[in-house]
């Protein structure tokens, strides 16, 4: 956090069809939708998150994601960031505060991978959902599905990871948590965090830019992540892998698709990060076990399919 | 229990290599050497059982099941039992005590599947490992790797599932728990069980007899077969599948092969049943599903790989 | 179930108003809601459950135990153990068919430790609650609060346990599972299984007749344990002791109160039994730990409040 | 993190018989020992800490805490930390490196409440421990008893709250994650973060200076603290109070005692911060659900056993 960025505040997806969708990110995942626009976008939240929402799904023909927002600590903060971000030689676009509802001004900015991130310092604080601030219940009573903790992180796939990789180290503060080297020692996966998760945002290397991979949501226990794989079953949802543990990170996880084809993650667990750790390090000639530390192989899905 | 026939009490898998095999099973899955008899086979068993053994491991050159034996609650009833066996139209052979150490008189049949089976009334008592009968602890500290609470059930693999069904449950008093139905109603699957659990013995309808498809054994909990999993691939074991929950029983699971090439199961939770219970149906068209309730699809593996 | 005793079917319980027991038992425990009648009587179930209820309550002025009932495999063994129990020297009464809705005839029977009991043969087939009996999912997405599975034993104080043992053993068929003895090495608790269960009944040795101390369900894991005691303290309701793991047994457990005062158990895992299991057996001097494994000392409340 | 303070470090710990504390810190708890000094000291880690040690003991003839470091980012945020305690009032004193093996120059201050602590830049680094920093496994294999994951966080009795507030917040960077408010408004209670956990330091009320109540390290599942339950039992080691949650931070923990009678907890879970979350607020006439969520009671031991 030296820079000031805080964490992953938020991620807009495109999907298909907006009922299906909702049905999907709060029905079966537990996220709670706390408004909607004219646009036609909905927004969530997960229950422990203190803001406003932190997903928003945007209808649209095709899926993927339209940028993920980034929080920092002030408005003070934004601004510097932003002219840090020009003088490195990106272009920040300003959108201005409400344009999405709750939500103050965003720097929008385009890494080299081809994603576009957002950074903002204000939104609207409705503290934790279902539990008080005061003498609070230990988890709300009235969560559905597979009642998602918090948005954690997004994967996604591009070019440039090298230059990405400047970007958010150092110009927003990043850390290289974990990483990925091929046979020449080039990096080929970076995961990169700003606290003490093992990654805040992962980039993997792919010759088309600005590809989404997943967006990941945080469960509190490995039977959390089997409650999930039966959800999963039960409501005849896309399955991609699961439930299993990365190599990298240690995570427990489980993959799956929401009705237009983007990619979710939901897991537990995981490696921690300071300032001080040296990043840990994966061969590419074992990258199925880096990602799969169980089956020890990659599935062709995994690799390929991105939105 | 109605005809006397209690659990499954022990299996003799033959290996390729013995020393391997220890290795895997006691090392890897924690089952505990017990005692080595002068045709070089191995005895082991797990904490919690009561008895000298449960696994005889048996150098050979070809993998496999030789048998799988149940004890019966007492000689009369062994006696009782072999007259009905041969009365059914069963061969019954008398393998005389201490062919197996410890173990009394076992009556040796082959069912129509084609495997091989043996009751025994009598077996060494040498009571939980590593706890005491007077106030015990809740576990021994110095399990090893999977610490496998005991030997559960056998699937195999053969035909004549109707003749099978006629003597397991007719002649030695098993229920049928489960069972997988095609679209003729013909069961090609049946789970048999003579106790609480939902099977302490499975057959799968296959053209060829006598075919071996996984020894399982018993974990405590869901977070005790991650470490399982964990355990696979540190040691470079080969997995099968898993982990991941069955539709048939509902257990939580992992599969993967001992170094002769025979399959494995660890395995925790599941149904029970009672007497009275109606048989639980899977279809043969969700097949998928009732294996691998969340995939929702067979790997070929899981169908062809045999010993 | 030698004898023909299959497992404890239903517990009828005094409640002193009905509405609160209702929510306790259907919001909090999860029970189902089932049937009513006439009596007032409110009749649930757990959702693993295949007969139509396990749980009678019955408004009156003082909490505790009516009966606790045993269903058994048939009606002819039915009549058997009904001359059995009165050659033995039991009075027995039959109760006729439809007295509890949905439920055959039922013979009555004093215990020597002054609890009554009953056995029956036939209860309406419900089948398990919220799952299909083809391809059913792994669980009810739609249970409520700690979501029991399954009426699971009662824990009974009174005296005369030698007698009340040989009626159980060697009338009915139990099996002693677990038990205390002092320093005489009189048996001062024994913890009785019909069943692999550790306990399908269990008596404490107590000098006044008759006296309830906790009605027990199972749940599915320790995670659940958790998720109970955090609901017990949502709702404000009391709680006795737990989470811990008992010696005895060494399930993992919580136990709380109803409104009326009777006490409940939710617990996981434990041991579990074979007909040639010796029984395990705790030292008086030890009864800390033999019923609260982490503490090792025993509180007042849990000896002396009974119902 | 935002002036540089990054993370509890080390505590040092009076003990009175060093090898029976050596045999409670690692074979029980399952830190590993480091190194030892000519002071007698013992140096310990837990496996996924990467720098040298993080418990220290030190034999002496009444327990207790010496002092409890933090590690700051580097040299220079070392150097202006320590002027602006100096500035803020507190007297600093510079211990030369090597005093502690392998970790650099340390500064050393009394905080109002009367605890020592100090802030370091430079610790040895060796890694975590078992497992590589390339292609590094889940787990090491051979980690024993509790198996703590890492040192966590201090619990402190003391006066000067405030005093202590204004230190470690505006002084050194902390965040107040949590707090317990009197009926005044005063407060009694401070959790205070420099991270995403919600408390890497905490003080409570207490009329007598540098009081300490525990050192606590993370395990990582609730079953985990389970097996430390059992390992407490196994072992008679004293308990304190537990398995249980708290209210404040709502982790799932348990409390027992070194042989020396200094505190100790292994906990899992509990919540997260951010720098922009509010406090969570608990009220001291709910102390009780506060501290034991499941109990809603203190019992008297825990606060008032203070070493």
């Amino acid at each position: 956090m030296r820079k000031g960025v805080m964490r992953p505040g938020h991620v807009q997806l495109r999907v298909l069809d907006i009922d299906a969708a909702v049905r999907h990110y709060a029905d079966l995942m537990g996220l709670i939708e706390m408004d909607r626009d004219d646009q036609g976008r909905v927004y969530l939240k997960a229950w422990t998150e203190v803001d406003k929402f932190s997903v928003v799904l945007r209808p649209d023909d095709e899926p993927g994601m339209d940028f993920m927002g980034f929080k920092v600590v002030d408005d003070a903060t934004l601004t510097q960031l932003g002219k840090d971000l020009q003088a490195w030689g990106c272009a920040v676009e300003e959108i201005p505060a409400e344009e999405l509802k709750g939500c103050g001004r965003r720097l929008r900015f385009q890494a080299p991978s081809g994603h576009f991130f957002e950074l903002y310092a204000d939104k609207e604080y409705t503290g934790k959902w279902g539990v008080s601030n005061v003498n609070p219940e230990a988890w709300p009573r009235d969560l559905t599905g597979m009642k998602a903790v918090r948005f954690d992180h997004c994967l996604l796939y591009g070019d440039e990871l090298a230059a990405t990789y400047d970007l958010f180290v150092n110009v927003l503060g990043f850390y290289l948590a974990e990483q990925v080297l091929d046979d020449n020692g080039d990096r080929i996966a970076q995961f990169l965090t700003v606290s003490m998760k093992e990654h805040d945002v992962a980039f993997i290397m792919h010759p088309e830019k600005g590809k989404f991979h997943h967006a990941s949501f945080f469960l509190d226990t490995w039977e959390q992540v089997l409650r999930a794989a039966d959800l999963i079953s039960m409501t005849d949802t896309s399955i991609d892998i699961g439930p299993t543990r990365h190599g990298l990170t240690h995570g427990q996880t489980i993959y799956f698709f929401d009705p237009s084809g983007n990619r979710n993650e939901v897991f537990c667990g995981g490696d921690y990060h300071y300032p001080d750790h040296k990043p840990v390090t994966w061969m590419a000639k074992d990258l199925g076990k880096a990602i799969f530390y169980h089956d020890r192989q990659l599935n062709e899905r995994f690799l390929s399919v991105l939105t």
